[in-house]
């Protein structure tokens, strides 16, 4: 299938805040830069959420016969506790509480990382660059910014002249007057402007985490990593940027006006940002200390829960996180599986008979639209869930190629969305299901002991059980 | 206990070529440098059983009570196809070969060392630094290198001056007035004396991996790296530095010249190096093609039993790689766990009974004692073979707390050497004990095809069975 003349994708662009065709540069290349993880705090569900995100846009991407390059970065250097150049880097800060040294953090942070993303089945980027690997570049950028004109030092420190940079806060829409008026008191006398931003920082002798420059001891900006190392690794226009919405006002804004005023050229093209997850209505956030850590989570509901319950609802709407909802995430996803192995059980029966898989269905080609249509992924769950209840449907009506082709579709969509479809051994499901059925048997004969009895011996071993109703009960083992 | 009063460690250092007193600078803190993977080939047996002897060292060191702070770089620039300088960078001409960007060739082969180096049970190094994250301090390095006059530059390269420093080739006993009269015909003509290394090379226009640096566009030698590193995380004269045997005569000759050179300062007090594993009497190494994966061993032989292979022999002993010896390790680890496991079911059976374990057994203070003896590792597997035979003996005595002591025993003494003890549950062990005696019953009474039958049985279930003799059968799962 060639999807490319099929599926004509489209992306919501924050610069434009319309859909636009996504067009990539090069038609057999996407180039995709995201904005990655500050390593000083454990991961929180919001983030966890964005990731997944992006990796369901990459996902589709893939699907839909795109070839993509994709970077995210670590940040281990640079990111302060305040956006307006004041307070503390992060990560040393963390660190020395810790009694630790910054890059141990760092390294920590980093392996806590993969295991809970590689967990709920976010892919790797091709490329995961760490700010420290780059201070070389970034010192190249700001001398050229330099040049430019569109920085100026004071005093050991770099920062941005944001007035040399005519379309500063495009992308925020940010009202310059409005920003002016009111710059805080108090804030950084050495600045031209009140907003101007620092591209490099001058070190007082006890910080850790500095670096020889040209310009004496010191550290990189938070932003100027994003421009130095999405250039570096994608070419100087991108085709997709993408972020936290929390990113908007500041680091991308900045990230614009280093970047432009470095080339000459358009940074980026695209320009996707994902919506928060709150927590009791809060931005769910590591400085606000509102948050529950994805491991946490993980460890309660199981990774594909998980993944499942972080691939709902579409990445630009806001949602709120409750455990409610997850559980009742919990009892769809395991419904949705049981109608994928019902179906297999059938198939194993009639494993001998050749089937012509036909995936090209109706189904199939709605969802894709769906995807196409920036990232509609409650549209596209619809078809998910229409594949169950077809296979279900198929399975009791005896016609098993009907329910091949929707198993195989079934398949295919849960894998652009990420989420694992698990598998039970057939005799684990024949000796399990027989007990089950046992048991709603007693149930109905008033038998409620000898039916709890078989309930608590099938979760002796290992398998969760949960009633949906009087004569429909589920089981599954839950992955941690 | 503390166990820094009873047991004096002896650790063999290359330098005086003998075993000398450990005496850590800080008590309370002793700092290791092990040289790590240049990242761009899959790791191999010989550099996975390099990173199982430091493994081995630091579990020592913490099980006699030491704290450690641990540093192993990862080489991801600058190491070239040859020795002297010459030829191209490894990582950016297999990454040309795979039509790769050279950093994502490095993050794929990081993933794939710990993939491996976790499933054998390596413990990660506090900071495990890579070179690209340490350009800036690099540079400074060679700066200071050049104002002591250790260092020249020659057209955008910078070399050091071997003649300038006193002691040079000390650790490798090098000979220099045979290395001069043997230096090959056509080396590069820029050095002053024929062994002078690289500190900083100028880079080709189509070279990728390069930086600004004073000296125009290059990037740094292989050996500049690592004093770096070791020096930022460790101080400037680290307690104990390793590595494989192969870096004795090179890198760690260069390593001491540029790092005392730069502060005056001895490097490192002890030196240890891993002997080869060779592969049909020749060094296992990926630029000679000679070897074995480790990930190739661990599909094949399960993670444990490749960790307990990677165990065994004396660190500086040579030893050639054979699978009939790997084969003979898995029987013994195996027969090992067995004694452990009959052992763990009476404690199960007796479970109610308080026991008073005491580990003070002259057992382990042998094993400590050969362990601080300069990591005898063949002498303390006596102990641990004597502690599997007392569980056996205690057990068929009925002699349950002594039992339970060398239970505890082996525990603590396999944890020194990362080995992992698996634990089958009880309902397992039994079901099948009972079918394995029901087999060796019936084998005994000429019934063989029954038996086979049972042993089929046992093996469908996931199990391996392995007859040792007539009356003796043991069979485990595999983990992969």
């Amino acid at each position: 299938m060639s999807s490319l003349d099929k599926y004509k994708i489209q992306l919501y662009n924050t610069l434009s805040r319309s859909k636009e065709d996504f067009i990539p540069q090069n038609p057999d290349m996407v180039t995709l830069y995201s904005c990655g993880q500050t390593v000083y705090e454990d991961i929180h569900v919001g983030n966890a959420k964005t990731y997944v995100v992006w990796d369901i846009l990459v996902r589709t991407l893939k699907h839909l016969d795109y070839n993509v390059k994709w970077v995210q970065n670590f940040t281990d250097v640079g990111h302060l506790t305040d956006d307006a150049d004041e307070g503390e880097d992060k990560i040393e800060k963390k660190a020395r509480l810790l009694k630790k040294d910054p890059m141990e953090l760092v390294d920590e942070k980093i392996y806590e990382y993969y295991l809970s993303l590689d967990a709920i089945n976010v892919k790797r980027p091709d490329i995961a660059p760490r700010a420290t690997g780059h201070i070389v570049e970034m010192i190249d950028l700001i001398k050229k910014l330099i040049e430019n004109k569109h920085a100026y030092e004071v005093d050991g420190s770099i920062y941005y002249d944001i007035s040399t940079f005519e379309t500063y806060g495009d992308l925020a829409k940010l009202d310059l007057e409005n920003l002016k008026a009111g710059a805080r008191i108090g804030v950084n006398e050495d600045k031209r402007n009140p907003g101007d931003f620092a591209l490099w920082i001058k070190a007082p002798q006890e910080h850790i985490m500095k670096y020889t420059s040209p310009w004496g001891k010191g550290y990189p900006g938070w932003h100027v990593e994003c421009s130095v190392m999405s250039m570096k690794y994608l070419g100087e226009t991108l085709d997709i940027h993408t972020g936290g919405e929390d990113h908007i006002a500041v680091h991308h804004t900045n990230e614009i006006a280093q970047s432009e005023g470095a080339t000459g050229k358009k940074f980026a093209n695209i320009w996707m940002h994902s919506a928060f997850i709150t927590l009791n209505g809060e931005k769910m956030s590591k400085s606000l200390n509102n948050f529950i850590t994805i491991a946490e989570l993980i460890e309660k509901y199981g990774k594909n829960v998980v993944r499942f319950s972080l691939s709902q609802n579409h990445y630009r709407t806001q949602a709120d996180f409750s455990y409610k909802q997850v559980e009742s995430h919990r009892k769809r996803y395991y419904r949705l599986i049981k109608s994928y192995q019902l179906g297999l059980q059938e198939i194993h029966r009639y494993k001998d008979q050749e089937f012509d898989v036909d995936v090209s269905l109706k189904s199939l080609d709605l969802f894709n639209k769906a995807m196409a249509d920036d990232l509609n992924i409650p549209k596209a769950f619809l078809q998910i869930n229409n594949a169950a209840s077809k296979i279900d449907q198929f399975r009791k009506n005896g016609e098993f190629e009907q329910m091949h082709n929707f198993m195989r579709t079934f398949e295919i969509m849960m894998d652009v969305l990420g989420i694992p479809i698990i598998q039970l051994t057939p005799r684990e499901t024949k000796n399990i299901d027989m007990m089950i059925n046992l048991r709603i048997q007693l149930k109905s004969e008033g038998k409620y002991e000898d039916g709890d009895n078989i309930r608590d011996y099938i979760q002796s071993l290992g398998y969760v059980v949960q009633d949906l109703s009087k004569t429909e009960t589920i089981w599954y083992k839950e992955e941690k």
